[in-house]
Parts: C-alpha cells; sequence; structure tokens
C-alpha cells in the first residue's frame, strides 16, 4: 500500500524538445499546411496503436478557402469561431462507437486520443501547431457530415505553423497566448506507487510532513 | 461535398521512425525499467493537452517484485496475464469521470489517450515498448486502488525493454509477435475531405471507377 508523496523536482525529468515545446496557440503563421502535410499528419495518426487494431477514428480535413473549411468552421462554438477563423486547416474528429459486432467499443474515444497524439507529435516535428477543441456542436456537425449514428464526433482541431500575430486575436485572448504560463499537476497529484489518494488526503499527509519536518527543525535548533 | 477517392500509396507519407517503428510486444528483455525512466515517461505524459487543461489521467504503477505490481497484475484477464507476467513494470491507467462542478468530463478518455501518447513516444525515444490492455478487470481495479466513484479504470499497460525472447510465450502466441504484419486501414477510409463515406458506399465508387477505366482500356485496346 505504498504511496509515492515525496516532494520532487519535476525539472530533473528530461523529455523530448518535441513534447517539451509543443503548445496550442491560438495564431498561426499566414503559411499555408498542404494536403502532403496532412496527409503526413494522418499516416502518423494511422499507426497508433487501438484496442483489437480497431482504429475507430475518422477525420472530416478542409483547407481554408475551401467549402469543407466553412461548413466545419459552422459547427464551432461562438467561442471557438472567434479565433480559429485564421487556422490555415481546420479538422472534425470523430469516432465508432461500435465494434463490427455491434457491442460497445468503450476504448473508441481513448484511441481517438491516442490517434491525435501521434499526429500532433509528427506536426510538431514540421513546426505545425494544433488546437484541440471541445466547443463544437456536435449534433450538427454529425449531421452536416453525413455520420451514421453509431459514430459520435469527438472534436474540432485548428491546425496551422506555429508563429501567428497575437493582434490577430481578440484582445482579450492576446495575452492568454503565453506559452510559458502553461501549468500543470505535479506527478504526485496523478500518479501512485499503490493506492489513489485523494488529493486531499496527500496534502494532509504532506502538511503532516511538513509539521514533523518542523518540529525536527525546531528540536535541532533548540540543541544550539 | 467533394470526397478523396482516390486510391492512394500509403509509404509516400514519410513519418517520424519514433512512430514508424514503435509495436506492441507481448515479450520484454530482461532489463529493468527504473523509476527514474517511469518518472520520465511520466513527465512527458503530464505536458499532453488536456480540455480545459483538466489533465483527467491517473496512474497507478508497480515495478516488478513490488507488492503494488503483483496487486495490479491480479487485475488483469487471464488471457493478459499469460503472457504480461514477463513485463518489467504494469500500470494501471484510471480517469476522472466528472468536471470540479461535478458535471461529466466527456473528453477524459480521450484526454487519457493523449496522455498515453506522449508517453508512448517518449518510452519509444528510450527503446521502451508499452503494450496497452483493455483486458482488465475494471470493478476489482476500481476497488482494490481505493479510486472514488467519479473514477474510471480505461487500461492496464505492460512496459519494458524491447527484445524480449518468444520462448518466453505461450505457443499459439509466438506467431503474433511479429511486427511487420501490422495492418491498417488505408488513409481513404477514415479520413474525408467532405462528407463521411460509409466503407461499402467508398468501395462501391471505387468498383465504379475500375469498371470505367476496364471500359476506356477496351476501347484503347480495340483501337489497335
Ligand atoms: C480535447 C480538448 C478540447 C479542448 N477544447 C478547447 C476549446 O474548445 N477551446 C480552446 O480554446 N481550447 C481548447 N483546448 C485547449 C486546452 O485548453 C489546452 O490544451 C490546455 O489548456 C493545455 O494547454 P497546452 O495545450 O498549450 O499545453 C482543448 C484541448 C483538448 C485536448
Ligand atoms: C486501448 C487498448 C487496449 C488493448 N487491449 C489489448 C489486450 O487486452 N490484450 C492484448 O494482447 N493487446 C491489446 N491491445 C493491443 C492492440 O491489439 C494493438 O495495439 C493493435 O493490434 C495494433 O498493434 P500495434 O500496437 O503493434 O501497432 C490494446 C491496445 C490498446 C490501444
Amino acid at each position: 500500500m505504498k504511496n509515492t508523496i515525496i516532494a520532487e523536482k519535476e525539472t530533473k525529468y528530461k523529455i523530448l524538445p518535441i513534447l517539451k515545446e509543443r503548445y496550442s496557440p491560438r495564431v498561426f503563421s499566414d503559411t499555408p499546411v498542404s494536403e502532403l502535410e496532412l496527409r503526413t499528419l494522418f499516416e502518423a495518426g494511422r499507426w497508433a496503436p487501438s484496442s483489437y487494431n480497431r482504429q475507430p477514428w475518422r477525420i472530416i480535413w478542409g483547407l481554408k478557402g475551401s467549402k469543407t473549411y466553412d461548413r466545419i468552421f459552422e459547427c464551432l462554438s461562438e467561442f471557438n469561431q472567434s479565433w480559429a477563423k485564421n487556422a490555415p486547416v481546420l479538422l472534425l474528429s470523430a469516432f465508432k462507437k461500435v465494434t463490427d459486432d455491434g457491442q460497445e467499443n468503450f476504448h473508441a474515444l481513448h484511441d481517438l486520443g491516442l490517434f491525435m497524439g501521434n499526429v500532433t507529435v509528427q506536426a510538431q516535428h514540421l513546426g505545425i501547431a494544433l488546437h484541440q477543441m471541445a466547443g463544437v456542436l456536435y449534433d450538427k456537425a454529425k449531421k452536416d457530415f453525413n455520420f451514421p449514428d453509431e459514430y459520435h464526433i469527438a472534436t474540432s482541431v485548428a491546425i496551422g505553423y506555429y508563429g501567428g500575430d497575437k493582434k490577430n486575436l481578440p484582445i482579450d485572448l492576446r495575452e492568454e497566448e503565453n506559452p510559458e504560463n502553461r501549468t500543470r499537476l505535479v506527478q504526485q497529484e496523478f500518479t501512485f506507487n499503490g493506492n489513489y489518494i485523494q488529493k486531499e488526503e496527500l496534502k494532509s499527509s504532506k502538511d503532516k510532513i511538513d509539521s514533523h519536518k518542523k518540529q525536527i527543525m525546531k528540536k535541532i535548533n533548540d540543541l544550539d
């Protein structure tokens, strides 16, 4: 039942620059993304693992200036439309909810995430950024793009080269365009070498350790 | 409503070796995976994107020989136990189903997939392989590891260095240990530059094109 609750310096774990330097911009360079580049990203996704190799991922894609692009854009929430209009590429991602036998494929949504993870890494290698979006009119998108019942829309994704100009953003979004400010949970909040521990319990055991430490320090100081 | 149905040579899309060379082995080298290496993998996952930066991923991990490892092993299906017993590391992956306001977080399972995608890429870079497993006793795992109701177990994952000996596998699994035989859908089956098209329709339009081609070829031959 041992659990890791030691404080940790996060920076000591060296990860690939391709993973470390990625972020989700809301502006993109004017440089267009070609169909060949996009197909290279899909090829990366294509080789992702999936439960029973079911490959439940489905992608609708449109290049800026095309009818498909505009139709995808119409499926975005108002907030996402306010910035995604500058993206050179828009996608809709969907997944097949059932197996070939008509059973629920519980892992389909998970496996779409694995697909998109591969796409993201290949994109980053090419200097291309993704910004995934949950703010999508799912029912409209499913209907508009002719998906049968056993499919479900998961996200829209804005894609383009890094290096856009913040001035193209609504004022309130400009200061959010700051990859240095990205935050994450510390590892001890989401990894457990034993039972899961609630954040509250974690905090209280950390407090206990801290107060224990203070007592020891006090004793040491008292010795002086 | 244009849709891409041109036949394509998949090999023309050059993707990163780190993505191309990955596969899911059922045997692993004897070389152990250290806690530092494992934490480096988690660090890679930690920087994955997620909906509203919610980071819904939770990981239980155990190194071979530890009590936690054995407890995770007890949660695997019989089939997965038959080969995963040789893995130097076992994980359970779980996700928080709800937002901090208690609403359903639909993208939680998807975002766990993004996390695991990052872990996989960092692992591959270190020569370490993952084999993800859906064959898990979910309810037992959730209970055994003390997860509250708002969490759900998604997978178990076997981890170790590539390079294991097939002889450690049950006979019927040995011939499946063949990364050259991996198959995937072609891009036109899962990417659409316009409306989604069912595989059956795709096939029939391909047949139409093929028969049209044949007619033209016949006409050309008749000219000779
Ligand atoms: C599934 C998913 C849905 C998201 N939805 C939106 C969205 O609708 N609008 C938005 O501006 N950002 C959205 N994001 C971006 C996240 O807020 C972002 O990934 C997170 O804050 C971490 O920042 P980073 O990707 O720059 O590391 C989404 C991300 C994911 C993975
Ligand atoms: C979510 C998930 C669940 C899986 N479940 C199992 C499993 O229970 N047992 C198993 O032997 N393989 C399992 N696999 C491995 C897949 O069969 C494998 O990823 C797929 O066949 C593609 O092969 P590759 O990963 O070597 O490219 C799973 C993979 C994923 C992503």
